[in-house]
């Protein structure tokens, strides 16, 4: 049966893949060459967006391919609604690039342009971590994880995930201070939330040392 | 042999995962900011035909993964028929993306492009539930499935996988009464589809539960 | 030191996997749709070659795949080289959808069109099989394949792996005949090649089959 | 523990395959059929910048992929910073492309555009061998390297990586001389190194041949 998980890994793996590099294809037919009477400089300086919303989403899908990472190696079964909560997942997850592209074109454009393209991005990612925390319950409360987890990490474990969406929601009220700003913010909560240790997380190599020297003593 | 099974389940999720995420690239290509006279809000609102066929085209194939994935459980050796039919299955599955798509452009058009597209779409849905059934035919026929499964789970499959292509037509009776009425109970035949307790599914969580309490006794 | 070749397979499906659905993009992106002038059907049917190339793109990768799929069974270890001539195969094989896809556009062309992007079209199969050619000797030749494997068989493959690069020089010849039969005559081969037993290929259903039921004596 | 690894690398294999496509894809809509007033080898040859585009993008990322597929060799365990910072490689990988068809498309611009796409493909070449010497140095010291591994292999290693940045910043500066010869001088590096023997490469043909009949005796 862990090759049902495993199999699910790796399809999700394919999906992650496709979607971190789906706005380097994006670039690459958006490149600022076309417009021949712009000079080159300009044309790129021009195109930041773009690039900040490659990076953001870059940034945005690995985190969640790393919490994916971290969750699925508990999981050691799965079940027809595992499975499907996985799908509304990743259906959330490959449309991040969309709504992504969407904001980024309309950074400059009026307040409600702004506020607009921000909700829609926002609610993507709040979908995303919502089902994200349905397929971890699920999983818990349906006796597919790994029997030897520690019942206690896992309650610690669905603690952090629910923080997620919340922290989500904050980035989201400074888009309605700037819209910039809030994606800056977004960008630093991502990098902060994957440096703090958090249960659930992958060991610290310190430990991992740990654990070597002493299989080694 | 093993591995045989192993490669052709990641070839076959690459290119799943690949129709997953194709509409949201043209989701990402065709966005709507692309039309500067235009409020975003109306753009937005004018693109629905595009966020439907990118919602039904990741749950069908999200749903012809899943019974892809319950198949291939089964299958302990591949033979070049196999192999073969498996991507036949596959050219019909990345076409799914462009049927859905014409006729989601075409939902407002006259009638006979929408019977056209609905036909040309059924077409690629038929297609592949038909040469599913063939691969499953030759494979249980062929003695390639896992020694130890039950034949009358067997022949339940079989059974049950002819039922979705019958599905499927009832789905395009409808379309000459209502094009869009047709796909929302296409999208309920999907989920319902993979709601509904089956012979072949994945085992439910309860029994796996079971399974495992047992064996801690 | 197995996990080297199953990693080499893992990414060269991945590649496959890109390459067999990018047609399907390819159709998706360039749709009759965009033509509003135009009646539906009649834009579908002159899209023919797009879907002809579809096809006959999916028909040759899945050929080449399959191939792959049958060499690298039997290939324990990698060396750099291997890897090296593995790239290039891909290189070709990644080029594939491009020249099918410029062939296809220039049937209705005059025959200088034709011809020119017949022969392009064949310079990339033939380059994929030269190199793919190249591989199975350099494994042969450097010891990488599994030790047990007969070398008779060994030998039988070498020779039948020459003939592919021979054939599609036969369906080459019939370009400067009719283009559009050269094609057909080419998807026949292909079908025709995969459905002929030859050494080397996956073992046909009634041997396994036999192996089975001796097994369970 | 193996499998956390080995799925960092399902994944970064996804993304390289992706990558490696990309410029297929792009060959494939930007094809020169789409100028009907030209002639079909006119229009062929004045696209060349695009195919050398295509190989040597081939050629870089297919040599990533390879330094990426022998250093992971020898990582047995992962922590999240090796993770992310092994996303960050692929941040810089995905954009490659990009970068990569800048140049190509500047290439017969004025000295200025020459220069400018230059420095932003070798920024990214130059990004990703930093991340990447990183990691190496992270899995190094954290000790997530397989235990039986030489520790002067692993400083050898660590030499060698140096070297790949600094050779970039050679084929760098001849791009101010001449940014064709540049390309040129770039991609006879790339096959260089990939040929020259190094430690921490896989292990030659004719030794694991004669590991192979040393055990066989």
């Amino acid at each position: 049966m862990v090759r049902d998980a495993s199999r699910v890994e790796t399809f999700s793996d394919g999906v992650f893949a496709v979607v971190l590099t789906v706005m380097a294809v994006e670039l690459l037919q958006n490149g600022p060459a076309r417009d021949p009477g712009q000079a080159l400089p300009d044309a790129l300086v021009q195109a930041w967006p773009a690039y900040l919303a490659y990076v953001i989403t870059f940034g945005i899908a690995g985190q969640i391919w790393l919490g994916h990472h971290n969750m699925w190696r508990y999981v050691v079964r799965v079940d027809q609604v595992l499975v499907m909560v996985n799908l509304l997942v990743l259906l959330f997850v490959a449309a991040i690039p969309f709504t992504a592209d969407l904001l980024s074109d309309n950074l400059r454009g009026n307040e409600a342009e702004q506020r607009l393209t921000a909700a829609l991005y926002l609610g993507t990612v709040l979908g995303e971590s919502f089902f994200f925390n349905v397929s971890w319950w699920w999983a818990r409360r349906h006796h597919l994880l790994h029997p030897d987890l520690d019942p206690r990490l896992a309650a610690a474990v669905s603690r952090r995930l629910v923080v997620r969406p919340l922290l989500y929601t904050v980035a989201f009220a400074f888009v309605f201070v700037d819209p910039i700003l809030s994606l800056l913010l977004y960008l630093l909560l991502l990098v902060g939330l994957s440096l703090v240790r958090r249960p659930g997380d992958l060991p610290r190599a310190a430990e991992v040392a740990g654990q070597v020297s002493g299989r080694d003593r």
